[in-house]
């Protein structure tokens, strides 16, 4: 293949770098790649970074040195991701979600690739500063989403689970409080997936009482995790005092009236 | 904010592209949003297309007409996905792996959201002739590669449980045979989930006798729905007797001796 022109090579390296999420790319892989000298990737690296901020699309960020080299950030206007959460409220508030109960079925939502790719992008904006090594939840809705948030981190996804599989090796098991349902449940983890000491994100869908997150938390201390942060998705307004502190949610959902196939929840904005 | 350079509008336009794997943006979408006519955009799409296609980093098709736009085929190299391949059979053949019983630990694979990017595109790109209108999955572990499989496609996800949970609704339940524990499970559909006559193709993670695929070749049926194909990461060698038929793997494995602690798998190019 002959050397490509610019405008190729600056299609490709998008492509790739947006592709691969906070990934540090050497200087020295690009210019392989592409046959150019150091001075001319610079300037391609330099034009997607103008087009991609220029309209909100994410930032590159590069590092000089030995160690250093060239990787995408993703992310969106903030006003761009509030528009997003106000939509998708939009959407939760539809009354066919009511379930018996009181419960609002969301599973749709967290099986749209689409949307939890984006979610998990909004997530990691707005909690950037916390730079987790690795992201934890618990079987199984949350999945999506927390796999999704680990992508946009470029971190490992960590599941628990509420029961021993052969296909998982030792693992350490905890009993927590099912805030809501006021059961004991059991969760573990296997012992291989979490390095002592790294730095975990907890992510579930819903939060109600949090006697679930409160459980991830305890088990992730007890493999000896350092939990700095826990997010969820939906918080309920009820019951109004938690089982957790110190989390982060992206709604909170106020009531689900079933007589009157009524629907209140509100996004919390960025 | 002044009318954009080409050279920007281009990185745009493949950050957005990509973003949205088989998803088809109208011409006046991006008109619109570049403020520019279409001679221009075309000239744009042109660009993105070429850059694309010469590093073997997937297709744009263009479609014209009234329904027509522009959208985004994900893809790679035939060489550079079976180089993946490959690159993972040995990361799946590390001793390391091996669990009590013969078992394979692969759950960090599953767990990795880099990896399973890939492989959900690996998975399209060998059976884009399907088209299926969703993808389906069983808890828990294939769930990651699922979700995955589905983004490529740009098709939602449908997932079966083995209980019943008062947040899914109305559920179609079915019993099976789980091939090789010769238990009999459970596992059901939220109603919903799935459109009467549409087609499925059903994912998952590891296929040993098929009875786990069987079973949700079955629950499918009994929604209406139509199995267009069924994809596993990895098939076993033994049994040599499947309870299903006409499947597809990346992956054959062969054996795990825990004995030599040695682990023969073979990657099953395209």
């Amino acid at each position: 293949m002959g050397r490509a022109k610019r405008m190729e090579r600056v299609v490709a390296l998008t492509k790739i770098l947006v592709d691969h999420p906070q990934h540090l790319f050497s200087f020295s892989y690009f210019c392989k790649k592409f046959e150019v000298a150091k001075s001319t990737l610079s300037e391609d690296v330099l034009a997607v970074k103008t087009g991609l901020e220029l309209f909100g699309l994410g930032k590159v960020e590069t590092l000089s040195g030995a160690a250093g080299g060239v990787r995408f950030i993703p992310g969106h206007k903030l006003e761009d991701d509030n528009e997003f959460l106000k939509e998708l409220a939009v959407k939760l508030a539809d009354p066919e979600r009511i379930l018996p109960g009181g419960m609002l079925y969301i599973t749709d939502i967290l099986c749209n690739p689409q949307l939890v790719v984006r979610l998990g992008e909004i997530f990691r904006s707005r909690l950037q500063h916390l730079a987790p090594d690795y992201v934890m939840t618990v079987e199984t809705r949350g999945i999506s989403l927390a796999l999704l948030v680990a992508r946009a981190f470029n971190v490992p996804l960590v599941m628990a689970r509420h029961d021993n599989y052969v296909t998982e090796g030792p693992t350490v098991n905890i009993n927590y409080v099912s805030g809501s349902a006021k059961e004991i449940r059991t969760m573990g983890l296997p012992k291989r997936m979490l390095q002592p000491g790294s730095k975990v994100l907890i992510v579930d869908d819903v939060m109600k009482a949090g006697g679930t997150g409160r459980g991830m938390v305890e088990l992730a201390t007890e493999v000896g995790a350092v939990v700095v942060g826990k997010a969820f998705l939906i918080e309920t307004a009820e019951p109004a005092t938690k089982m957790l502190e110190d989390y982060t949610a992206f709604f909170r959902l106020h009531s689900v009236d079933g007589e009157n196939r009524k629907i209140t929840i509100e996004p919390i904005l960025g």
